[in-house]
């Protein structure tokens, strides 16, 4: 494990004075997490540094092909002064994972790990301990070679920001409206939708914006080869109850395979609820809308943890689901994953990690 | 129009001595042009300065979501001095293409043109004039609001950088050796493979590696969805000769729309040749190569322009082509498109924009 250089700022920015007010990822704290790779040192120079923009060629392959990977986190401070990650190990496996499909070269597990706990050491009097809110964690990784030519990138940096955020959604834990999108396509298989990249999200802009125009806060995308299957919300997986049983889809190479999502996998079946990691065609989920076997449906994701979902659109048929509430699962599923994250319930699971 | 300020270097770089070494987007110019958007003066500030790196917010959404465009174009200085751009106006209008899918807001083309224009007039110098070279242009659109939700920026830079190139492929006009891809998928329709956006070009690279530890220079993608139907080579659109005929993969959403393949099919089809632009199964492919049908392939692209195809390889079929050597209709391409970029040939067909 490498050593971290810590520098610490002379000119500390002042910490937002209302917690109900911070909005997501807009503010960030006063350091910064750097780490460089070239082919000669691998990842080297890991450091802590204040808060500043970088500085990069205009040929830095980063802005013309897309060579960047990301993750996203959360720290919380329990009432009793510790500090709390959410299970980074997943994470850090998933970013390498996202890593080797990008071709940029793999993070060691340690120095990840070493650099987030650090960072957030530094900066833990920006962690924020209203409910709802929570230091947001963003790794990164951009290439750097000011080079125009079609290759992997021999340089790159890895970063770790901070954001002391509320809720990813304005209106918190109320019921989201989602479009099922059958026009756009976010990934297929074979292509990168697994690996957290920014492609994947440039993709869903175009869908979401038209979402937005038609009241639906996000989309739910369908799978890019039959159009038929359910894949995730972009910054969410998608969890449904029908009939009784928890049915969520296959993770098949085009889907994030969530950190949350794994999560409420492993909670609902620890409940004794059934679940079905399968195929989930858009017809199924329309006909038990009809039929009221779909009883709850719920997102989940870093930065939402768990978003019900009251509203789902596919065409013309608008599904309103469980009287558009909240829906039991998700409320116990929300409670326990915050539960266990701001140290209010005992972690039994073992998914947290303590700062210091 | 609006008017470009112009701040010219006062530390003019060394020009390269031997223009037998460019290697391709490595060196660039004294040079660059910057415009910036913003929701409420639109586009706007359009400027020549010297070149110089960029500085932003580690938060910057382009990091973080892929919100990036770019394009490709080249200037040539013919023997009596003028300058010239190869159709500038189609890269124009596939830019703001790109932009319309990725939520981009889009670039007037006459700030568009007019920036490019004086740009390379101001690095008129650095433009090579050895057979081959040219000034390989990019202009490129990056997201930059510090923020990170997912959501379309608020604000951007468009930037256009020069770099005095020699061949895109080091091996000149020599024919490539291409490696047919049925694992991996570069795009699908209802993505944005049309666009000209780094989501395309990481999502290539894998595949790409491994072609070149197979000793293949290059990857043709097929259909993600059936996996059976030639699209393109990444950085080139493609071409086969089959029983006389020109034909190439006709433009379905997930191919780009090459301003090198749309002239090829105009001057084949000037030149009295039948062009079918229609799906092209590989199983075709290979069959047309068994049976000596498939006369000839090239590819199509600014960077390389004509780059004709000697082997392709799909899963255990070698398939050489006219002899592995360069076939006639590839040539006579290459010198015409060539010809008439350099001014060595009568523009016909009105495609050259003098830049002064």
């Amino acid at each position: 494990m490498q050593e971290i250089k810590v520098e610490l700022t002379q000119n500390p920015k002042q910490k937002p004075a209302d917690e109900s007010k911070l909005g997501f990822g807009k503010i960030f704290t006063d350091h910064m997490y750097i780490m460089e790779y070239n082919p000669e040192k691998g990842w080297h120079n890991p450091r802590v540094e204040p808060y500043h923009a970088i500085s990069l060629e205009p040929s830095a392959m980063v802005f013309h092909y897309g060579q960047e990977m990301f993750e996203g986190m959360k720290a919380y401070k329990t009432e009793d002064g510790r500090i709390l990650l959410f299970r980074p190990d997943k994470n850090i496996e998933r970013a390498n994972n996202s890593n080797r499909r990008l071709c940029i070269p793999e993070i060691p597990a340690e120095d990840f790990l070493n650099g987030l706990k650090k960072l957030v050491e530094v900066d833990q009097d920006w962690i924020p301990t209203q409910p709802g809110t929570s230091l947001y964690i963003r790794p990164f990784v951009i290439a750097t070679d000011p080079f125009l030519g079609v290759r992997p990138s021999d340089t790159y940096l890895f970063m770790i920001i901070l954001s002391p955020s509320g809720a990813y959604y304005e209106s918190g834990l109320d019921p989201v409206k989602i479009w099922i999108e059958d026009d756009y396509v976010r990934a297929v298989r074979g292509g990168i939708g697994e690996a957290k990249t920014g492609g994947n999200y440039v993709a869903s802009l175009k869908a979401q914006v038209k979402a937005h125009d038609e009241g639906y806060s996000q989309v739910l995308w369908l799978d890019g080869v039959e159009r038929k299957y359910i894949e995730e919300v972009g910054a969410m997986n998608i969890f449904f109850k029908i009939n009784g049983k928890v049915v969520t889809p296959v993770l098949n190479g085009s889907i994030l395979p969530g950190v949350t999502r794994a999560s409420c996998i492993d909670l609902c079946r620890h409940w004794g609820l059934e679940v079905e990691e399968r195929r989930i065609s858009v017809d199924e989920l329309v006909a038990a809308a009809k039929d009221g076997s779909l009883e709850e449906c719920w997102g989940s994701g870093t930065a939402a943890v768990i978003s019900p979902v009251g509203h789902l659109r596919f065409e013309d048929s608008v599904m309103q689901i469980g009287g558009g509430g909240i829906g039991p699962v998700s409320q116990k599923l929300y409670d326990t994953v915050t539960g266990i994250q701001t140290g209010k319930l005992e972690d039994t699971l073992g998914w947290t990690v303590r700062v210091k």
